[in-house]
């Protein structure tokens, strides 16, 4: 089943009547058709991609271009989506609605115009910054976190204005807080958890977590191993880490972004440390006792388990409303708001 | 009066009904608010502009950035138009509708997904050369023109697929001709005049006049004073060459592109034909005894003139109904079949 059916109660506060989408906040693959393919086994109705890490305007142009490729190539399971309502239509034609978006604001480069451009081309995420700091801001494992500069500031309230959605995955924790105050439309932490449960530099304090929700933001709660303290973490543990986060925040600003990444080599893994901006191995979210990618926990191997997501959140005592919300319902919510453009 | 109004029977083929619009195949300009106002005094509905002679994609964004802050400035009198339906309702609201273009395929660089991209971003005519050879093909002004490359057939194929105009002004007699062969769509030359009436590199054969109407393709004659033998022509002698086209294509197939040029400064025009391509002077359309820009003739000394077409195709016998077709039904017709987009 492709993320259809249930009942409308389910729905949460998905726009959606009757049916219930499953979505997930961020992945970040190095892309083929079998990947495309788990959507469909995973049951998913939205997934929203990354198109940069690095890159600068000229090189995402490229990659946001093999995906309009993908799009006309496997046309049968996945289209483009820029609005809600595209997310709807897509799901219900039982294919996979594919958001793009940038895990930084490389993209913008120091150039403000690059904003609209990129949300014509349909990018409605752009994470204000990977993992060092950038014109926007600095990241979590910057040292010192001087917050949000006045491109920044620009770069927010364009984006604002445009409606694409404020990410603050790998941002620093003083850049997150000012940017959560400086927007005017709740923002989202895509893939990460409580650093509560799990303490990591991208994981976020409650403190964060209870400003993101205050302003209408949502965190997508994340798998990725290496944010839960590596691939032993059992389903119904990351269900509590879910929990929690839920505790501080309300049903209805948690959701799930797996950070799935899947067909990458090792090469691609320390590209996607090292960019371009150091020659010495750096270790991003793993260490250097971990340098590797780790496998993946048992309930999540691939995003084609994604409805075991359902099942163990029911094991910690979510309801079938509740779970909606986080599955999906939630999300739907939230990118109803955030993608609506407010252009004067 | 602003492109309103007159009768139905005048709209030509224009999907329009009663509305008469006047269209401008092609302007390029160093654009400000007071040549945005000369449209509203020339009564024109729509004007096709130049985002690129020479620049690659990085640089063309930024062009098309600062198109986009200008539709947001000058929102009282501009709006960009990515159909005609666009063109319909902005030129009814008394504004003038914007289509953004190339005069070169150099945001493509060599890559067949910019044309995608830029067609994402609004681009609706792209013009195969400037003035030299480049990786689709031939210049007018190249010693040997070797025809369109493979890569400039795959464009075509792409622009065809897409729903983005393929414009010959300034592109090589043999380019030319066999980009009308190889084009499923008709293709355009912008701004340009017939060469049996005008002899000059840019002007076009009667063979490829025909050839190109044969296909379903359109001219938009040029008061360009380089491309009419200087700024003496008269209103009456221009609109003469305008009926030669007319006894040569038919009269569904030609329209006006009046290659407006305007706020440009000497260096300006040495980048303009000098580019990144030479670093010897170099006269494009001009000549070392002409080396400057030329005045404009007197019938038609900036966009505010262009409602005097009417008067002077009058002149030489056009009717009303013809009027209307090349004051701009001809290109509302051509336009509301080219962006039509043909998407697998």
């Amino acid at each position: 089943m492709h993320g259809t059916a249930v009942s409308a109660t389910e729905a949460g506060n998905s726009q959606d009547s009757g049916r219930r989408i499953y979505v997930d906040a961020l992945q970040c693959s190095n892309w083929d058709r079998a990947l495309l393919e788990q959507w469909q086994a995973g049951g998913l109705g939205c997934v929203h991609v990354t198109t940069s890490i690095w890159d600068g305007a000229r090189e995402t142009l490229r990659t946001i271009a093999r995906w309009k490729r993908r799009f006309r190539d496997d046309s049968d399971i996945i289209a483009q989506a820029r609005t809600v309502d595209d997310i709807h239509t897509i799901a219900a034609s039982g294919r996979t609605a594919v958001i793009l978006g940038f895990q930084n604001t490389s993209p913008f480069e120091d150039d403000l115009g690059m904003v609209e451009i990129f949300h014509d081309l349909g990018v409605r995420v752009a994470q204000l910054t990977y993992n060092i700091a950038n014109y926007v801001g600095s990241s979590c494992y910057e040292p010192v976190d001087g917050g949000l500069t006045r491109f920044g500031k620009n770069v927010i309230r364009e984006m604002n204005r445009i409606g694409m959605i404020v990410d603050l995955s790998h941002t620093g924790p003083i850049t997150s807080m000012q940017a959560i105050t400086a927007s005017e439309r709740p923002v989202m932490a895509s893939h990460a958890n409580a650093a509560a449960v799990w303490r990591h530099p991208r994981n976020l304090s409650d403190e964060l977590l209870r400003a993101l929700a205050d302003r209408g933001g949502i965190i997508g709660c994340a798998p990725y191993p290496h944010l839960t303290g590596g691939d032993e973490v059992t389903g119904r543990q990351w269900a509590e880490g879910v929990a929690h986060c839920v505790e501080v925040m309300g049903i209805d600003h948690v959701a799930i972004g797996t950070d799935s990444s899947h067909h990458f080599s090792d090469d691609d893994l320390r590209f996607i440390r090292e960019g371009y901006w150091t020659h010495e191995p750096n270790f991003g979210a793993g260490s250097p006792d971990k340098p590797g990618w780790l496998p993946w926990p048992a309930f999540f191997r691939t995003p084609a388990d994604f409805a075991n997501f359902d099942t163990v959140l029911s094991e910690v005592g979510f309801d079938d409303a509740e779970r909606a919300k986080i599955m999906g319902g939630n999300l739907m919510r939230f990118y109803g708001e955030g993608f609506n453009p407010q252009l004067p």
